[in-house]
């Protein structure tokens, strides 16, 4: 074997490919030890290190950010295709209201070049700063999802090297495109375990035009909050984003960004609403709520902090597994509870992020060097919350490494376990000599 | 075989089952030439006939209202199940936004329903008051697709028959769900190949809250149409509706139905939009363009004829069949120009009815008995205009029967072969003894 790597190696240098030998560690501290690190500059060259993984069935992980928060591009002796050197945006076209670009684009530079002509791309994942337009491989979310949906509503059309090494192109850069089964969605959240995406056509619109409001609802205990989002699903009101800090994360943006906002029990929801919408949300009347309007300069403070939560609980608590359950409304109160129960039960904090309007939460587990295994076990229970109400183990950060088993377990209790024999089957179809992101996902 | 059919139809009766002998028509003309038409009660009728049709390998074709476009129902000794009897809403969530129906609720009955709890499902083919929503299967669109996209945006979980006669459901009725591969997508638009839908989740929303104004644009030619729409893309204006009418199809209406719109030399354009975004498409200054504010009443009226003009059609101009390209917008006044040396060349009127506001066209190729062949000709014609103007040959009627060969043609003028073999792959994969509507789609 050890002859194999240094064989792949030189082959890899032959091709004259960029490459480097190091260890990476992502976001969440999942370790990434590869054998080998590639930067492919272009298509051609995933094809060439596609096709020598193949040769020597040899794992391929590819690489934006690292922003996983699920251990998803974690490796041990794999090839990491580093995509970052495939930054280019190809196109912009605001005739047919798309964006083409290579998959190393970091969205915030996307959507600077975008705001040029007017436009923008909606899906916005707290590390909008550091991500790449690769967050198609996750199917990313973000705060404005309430509003805009996720990426999958946003990609349509993809070019992809298959673990084959043939490139294949599905969809077109129209929003109405029905020329066979839906292979773009089949990629969309696939998580590198099906092929490499190497160019995409993004769906882009409009800069919003009307003026939006940003409100910022103060919770007297967690019970308000459930109720607060019941009622405004039940009245059938529509914000663009609505977005839950808990007293854990509000006092860590505090500390981290000398922030000074409210600690109310509770925890605050931030809303942003169409001005002309907002009369319907103020009408709501339950006790224990606080709501304050606040000026656009506040509103771009707020959203920004909201953005930095995660790096900001990184910074006051230290490592985290970050959980993405997401529970049916109706059932949004007793979740709370459930939740609570938990935090109680091990005594520990637990900072909860959440796109509370779509009942998607991120509890943040923590751990110290040395209690992986605790904080794994507590992760486990939370995901098991959601499952048992009817919920779902992720809402937008996919499955990766870490909820391999929940995965397994949610279909297990649904009696819907024949659905991932034929997710596996999908998996043998694309990638017999299973050299794509192995061992994760779907196993 | 012969004796394979009495076994077969005698089975089904041990089965208790209701069934039928009769061919049928669907919408456009295909003959429907089923060897028993079978009415299952619920999802167990369903795994045993096909269970049945597995055994003796023979075809199923599901039918709703008949209301396909390109032959998608069509069929030669097959057992057609009529899913009419499948007509329940099961469940309307307005917390969590969904309704979980059975596939023969017709649409039209579902949106009456959901109207009294304040929401609607906001797909709208033509055919809203007849088709089921089985148009699940076609991934419909409809005139409100420029503002909430076609099925496939809001379908958010499915029961399906497999052809092994087992039952999956993928999905879950929640906005946010990352579990593994997306299966939903895959079967939506699948046109029955991959299995029988039993059950869906779909997506509602509460009814629009704004005001929205109808407006009638009358051209005075047909590139006057195409700088119009090509002008309210530019300036990133985004109405919940834009239809357009042409001379034929506006003629078709007023004999139909006595409706007495002005026929304008370049056809008209119907839009809804939200009453604060009027002054942006009022600021559009191109000669030959004739803006109307109507009023409630009109409008009501205006979308009721568009919605039945295709049946106009049928009734002044007799059979036709209907094309759906999509054409980049950017394209369109290159698309109208070969539409009308195409309608010229032949010496045949071609109405033409579109969701103009994405591309969307639906030219109608007029055929009498007996000019089928030639009809098919000019349908091909119409078709690869969108092939060479980067467009597609479907939009949202799917391909069915009748568009086959020209699925193959546009993959193969983009030099995508590799990912028409990938979907036959899937098909093989889910379908082995090519018992789910053979002989159509990819094939």
């Amino acid at each position: 074997m050890r002859g194999n790597n240094y064989l792949i190696i030189n082959k890899l240098k032959d091709l004259g490919l960029e490459i480097s030998f190091e260890e990476r560690t992502d976001f969440i501290g999942f370790k990434v030890k590869p054998l080998v690190i590639v930067y492919p500059q272009g298509e051609d060259d995933v094809i060439n290190i596609v096709r020598l993984a193949r040769e020597f069935r040899i794992s391929i992980v590819p690489w934006g950010a690292g922003t996983s928060l699920t251990g998803a591009v974690s490796c041990d002796g794999c090839i990491l295709l580093d995509m970052r050197r495939m930054n280019k945006i190809l196109e912009i076209n605001t005739i047919d209201w798309y964006v083409r670009v290579q998959p190393g684009v970091v969205l915030d530079d996307l959507n600077k070049e975008l705001s040029k002509y007017g436009f923008f791309f909606p899906p916005d994942p707290a590390s909008h700063y550091m991500c790449t337009v690769g967050i198609i491989a996750t199917d990313a979310g973000g705060m404005r999802a309430l509003k805009y949906g996720t990426v999958k509503d946003w990609v349509l059309a993809l070019r992809v090297v298959l673990p084959t090494g043939e490139v294949i192109k599905v969809g077109e850069p129209l929003k109405k495109n029905r020329t066979g089964y839906d292979l773009v969605h089949l990629f969309v959240g696939s998580e590198g375990t099906l092929g490499i995406i190497t160019e995409a056509w993004l769906r882009i619109i409009p800069l919003p035009k009307r003026k939006v409001q940003t409100l910022i609802v103060y919770l007297d205990d967690m019970e308000t909050l459930a109720k607060f989002v019941y009622e405004v699903r039940r009245r059938g009101i529509m914000p663009e984003l609505m977005e839950y800090m808990d007293p854990y994360a509000i006092n860590a943006v505090n500390q981290a960004f000398n922030s000074g906002l409210k600690v109310a029990d509770g925890g605050l929801v931030i809303i942003m609403i169409e001005e002309d919408l907002i009369d319907e949300l103020l009408n709501i009347r339950i006790n224990g709520l606080n709501i304050v309007t606040i000026n656009e300069e506040g509103a771009r403070r707020i959203y920004e902090l909201r953005s930095r939560a995660g790096e900001a609980i990184k910074a006051v608590y230290g490592s985290f597994y970050s959980e993405d359950i997401t529970v049916p409304i109706s059932r949004l109160a007793e979740a709370i509870i459930r939740l609570k129960e938990l935090g109680d039960k091990y005594r520990k904090p637990m900072p909860i992020l959440a796109h509370i309007g779509d009942g998607n939460m991120h509890p943040h587990i923590l751990y110290k060097p040395g209690e992986e295994e605790l904080a794994q076990r507590m992760y486990y229970e939370v995901a098991r919350i959601a499952i048992e109400l009817g919920g779902t183990i992720s809402g937008e950060h996919g499955i990766g490494l870490q909820k391999r088993e929940l995965l397994y377990e949610q279909y297990l209790v649904r009696n819907n376990i024949k659905t991932l024999e034929v997710m596996k089957n999908i998996k043998r179809l694309f990638d017999p000599n299973d050299i794509m992101n192995p061992n994760k996902y779907i196993y």
